[in-house]
């Protein structure tokens, strides 16, 4: 019998792309799509070109009393940090499993959302049990888990690729990272926005938000890294999906691109979704969207004492939808490339 | 000296392809940058980042009293129909000379705009004042103008190519036209709209409002065609600019491709603008893109029965702004090229 | 036990598509991957950066003594037109099943070959042995098939529009039909051409090869529809992938939309990769790319004497490899969709 | 009268783009279209339809008996670096002003070259002669100089924004610059090469020559910075146009967004092609494309001590052939804007 699961968020990218990776998945039934959004009498249909013909589920808005009688394992939530904030605690109050898409519960500094996400955020209990779900460094915790916050799309670009010589006391204590991301613009989300505009980005590109957008805060708590030291700029790429990360960082002591191969390597033993390209081949868009790889290369500097990685994931796949559903294959003890190969 | 022109709807791509143009035309000065939106105190060089530093004039909306002391030749409104229909009869007033970007004033019979535009037209004065500012066609009555309908992007198109077999009787009387046209999303404007994200235009290619799209009874008014026997499929290209044309027709008798070259040639000699490929080349968008060309070339069929017609322009150049120059050119003796090569 | 199979064409988009999709499918395997282009030491790695760690086939060309031991069931020829042409008999020899992607076995009429694809056809045993794979209407000989000539893509998008309202004989005879096609990049091939680069293609759009391309005559011998009358005018689009075709078609007498629907209904009942829009949402490229389904829709003119047809698929989907993989199914008495859904 | 001009290298995308600029300029004359390149009878309109019956100059090689006979005063080389290598003395010893492209006589170092440009540079006197054609650094030399070599494009974009900074000495002597640079296609020239294909580059996006990008070694002898503290990582875009870097740097003491603001305001005063957006807008493509200007704008991090500075130029505009008639203003005493604004 297949697990039974909602998704709240049907309407944008993130929902668009768990539905397709659900119906290829095995051993999971989509029972509920639900939408915080008015949406009318709009069917999947209508929202999804693409979907025609491939369900019959109509939307309704996640109310308590109609999600009660659908007997969910687990909800997915694809919402708006706000719209997560409230709804993750009505799943979990009905015992259903989350896995939020949002940022509202990574951070575990509750007062840091005031500053970053515009909001005060008061509910620590969820914060506690919230399991920071890449599921490369935690994955027991998220077999275990009530509710999976789902990382971000830049911090598993960055984290992927940094958490490895950082944990090895590689990288020099004190010194600069400078991490220069570039996605495509799914990660915008799908509300109309001039700035979004096929004819303000096509032919265009440029960086956003500079050293002040909130997936920094999230980075450096999952690097254990002092913000103080690390500097994030993002830009917009005229492409529908993927990251790019440039990452310079500072060694204690020359290293060479084997240490770097052997570092990572045992890492990431036995997890197959990250792909190692040492200092030969480098990382590329095309390689990853549409997949839930994060590719990771690098060329070393200074004679091996500093190094310029890269790493690229499908900021709709492994920066989202994917890295839910690997979380979710670990949740429940199916194998974790269910569905995602 | 140079000519004083005002330009309403700076916000826009028109507007700001307008701005472009008039700034490489050697006795044009731009005095009066307006706009109907609400665009709080937001500089020119904050619409459009490309004109950082080019222009110090602040925008101010078209209200009578400020308009007045302008001492403006020419308004060129650059406005969705109903504020065109409005401003219009304003600027007139004023002893302004006008030329309009929008579809209020190209349609003679006033009743057709409550079907097409969706308003009531109850100015039937401008509606008889207006010239239709096709050059190719029209520049006589347009060097005399008060009023200028300047046409819609996909009727020059159309009509540039279409124009001179029709009044040669070289088409069948009668027969069947279908108009298969492509356009990029400029044509659609800068207002913020899902459909036009880049998310969704990008890697996307579609048909919109197939036979009752409002540019359709423009073309056929033109052409002095029936439009029971004309078949207009627009369809929205992922590119900023350019319009492609294909045009199926058929032919009262058999024809050679000297005769269509002898018939365009004797059509359109002197006319700077239009370029005729002839059954060799083709017409292609990067070719008029950032000009003012409209291109024009073909295919015979059945045995030169029939004929593929295919034309291309800049809907920001041929289509809009740029014909609006070469409208003005005329308008004040100047030469008719000038800023537009 | 999985079904073994080989490519011979892994270096390009069609074969790559292919790779992608026998990945997900349950009872294949791919054995081998050969090639014909001189890719020395080159890895499926090194063509194809998403198949990173996938596979670890080495690539060979298709010698005879080389297949010989493979034991393959079935040969994907994702090959150029004279490639397929040689390489076909040599698998058929060998008593292995063929889906070829060339035009070289599309034709029926041997002395066709020379005026279309300009080499002397002399293996009419093949030609006859060699079934059309269109599934939706050749189903029953496909399954029984030693050799598919599986479709090009214009006309997948072209017949699957327009057979069912010409076998109906609805569509009046010896009227004109006229296609006008747009297709993305992958249509052409992946061999470096300067007119395909990026900086020539995006922000382009043009007509190529009006009248004259090589589907025309393949769309005519399935329509069964004298060549006389018909019209095909293929463009390219910027996009990777995907084809829209309109099609200007004149009935016998008046049609209603519910008859088109009833036709097409019953056509293709029970069909699962064919999707019938009616006359109210349009085909367009995001809702068939990256899937095996063929959109239609369309619009009366006329007062229902004439009707626009639109259809969409995705050319290397449901025009090349998923085709190719429906073919491949059936041949098998496997279930239609897998590996395609 | 006009000044005489000839081009060589008409056939790409730099020559296209300065035969585009000198038809606006209103002192200049292309007498002379050159190519090195095997063309056959192609003439302009082959090569660029965007030029169709604009001009009606046939393409020649320079051979040196042709040239001859031209009067020329300045020709433009956009040629490959061999190509320029040999044609530069062939122009000069018939006192021909040169403005060359490539990279052939950027590099004071004659040495240099075998290992960056791959060929023994033998040039020495012309090396000495070349005057580095940074119109905002050195206009007194360029006003002068026989021989312009016009810096590369990503060089332009990264000497304007950070030599400010480092000739007031404030950048940390010895500190680390970390430059993070992105360009669109035609950067990389017109020869047909798979990886430059629209079915490779659109929807992707990729590092390439990291730290290994023979732009480094010009951009670090024209800051007159160590080249083992500078580390250049280009990366391609999915545009047609553009480049934009952004630049890691660190300052030797606390530093005010408004002494940045006066650095830069002081050397760049009077230059009307840098515009300074301080700490506040942001660079982006489409604001300098099809344009000759450079963008500058910056963040600062730890409390001042560090800074990102933004820079963006169009590649084919400030990055070559704008450059390229800025430079030739300077040289014949017109004015620095003409045929550029």
């Amino acid at each position: 019998m297949k697990i039974r699961v909602g998704i709240v968020g049907v309407s944008g990218y993130a929902g668009l792309e768990l539905m397709k990776l659900i119906q290829q998945h095995p051993s999971v039934e989509l029972v509920a799509a639900m939408d915080v959004a008015e949406l009318g009498e709009k069917s999947l249909d209508d929202l999804h070109p693409r979907l025609r013909g491939m369900s019959n589920l109509s939307i309704f808005p996640p109310e308590k009393e109609r999600v009660e009688g659908l007997q969910l394992d687990t909800a997915f939530l694809c919402t708006p940090d706000r719209a997560s904030y409230e709804l993750a605690p009505r799943f979990r109050s009905l015992g259903i499993r989350v896995v939020d898409f949002s940022g509202s519960f990574r951070l575990k500094n509750a007062g840091s959302y005031s500053s970053w996400y515009g909001f005060q955020h008061a509910n620590q209990e969820l914060l506690e049990e919230a399991i920071y779900g890449l599921p490369e460094v935690n994955s027991k915790a998220i077999a275990a888990a009530g509710l999976i916050a789902n990382p971000g799309c830049y911090p598993t670009s960055v984290i992927l690729a940094l958490l490895p010589l950082i944990s090895a006391g590689m990288i020099e204590t004190g010194s600069d990272i400078f991490c220069d991301s570039k996605s495509g613009v799914t990660g915008a989300g799908r509300g109309a926005k001039q700035e979004l505009m096929f004819s303000e980005v096509s032919e265009n590109f440029r960086p956003y938000s500079p050293v002040t957008h909130r997936h920094a805060p999230e980075i450096c708590q999952e690097l254990e890294w002092d913000p103080g030291n690390f500097t994030f700029v993002p830009h917009l790429l005229p492409t529908n999906r993927g990251i790019i990360s440039t990452m310079y960082v500072k060694f204690h002591a020359q290293v060479s691109s084997a240490e770097l191969e052997a570092e990572y390597g045992n890492r990431y033993s036995g997890r197959p979704f990250v792909r190692i390209l040492g200092s030969g081949r480098l990382p590329e868009l095309r390689a990853v969207n549409h997949t839930n790889f994060c590719d990771i290369g690098w060329r070393l500097t200074h004679a091996g004492r500093r190094a310029v990685v890269f790493s690229a994931i499908d900021n709709l796949g492994k920066g989202a939808a994917g890295q839910a559903l690997q979380n979710f294959n670990i949740m429940h003890g199916l194998e974790e490339t269910a569905g995602l190969l």
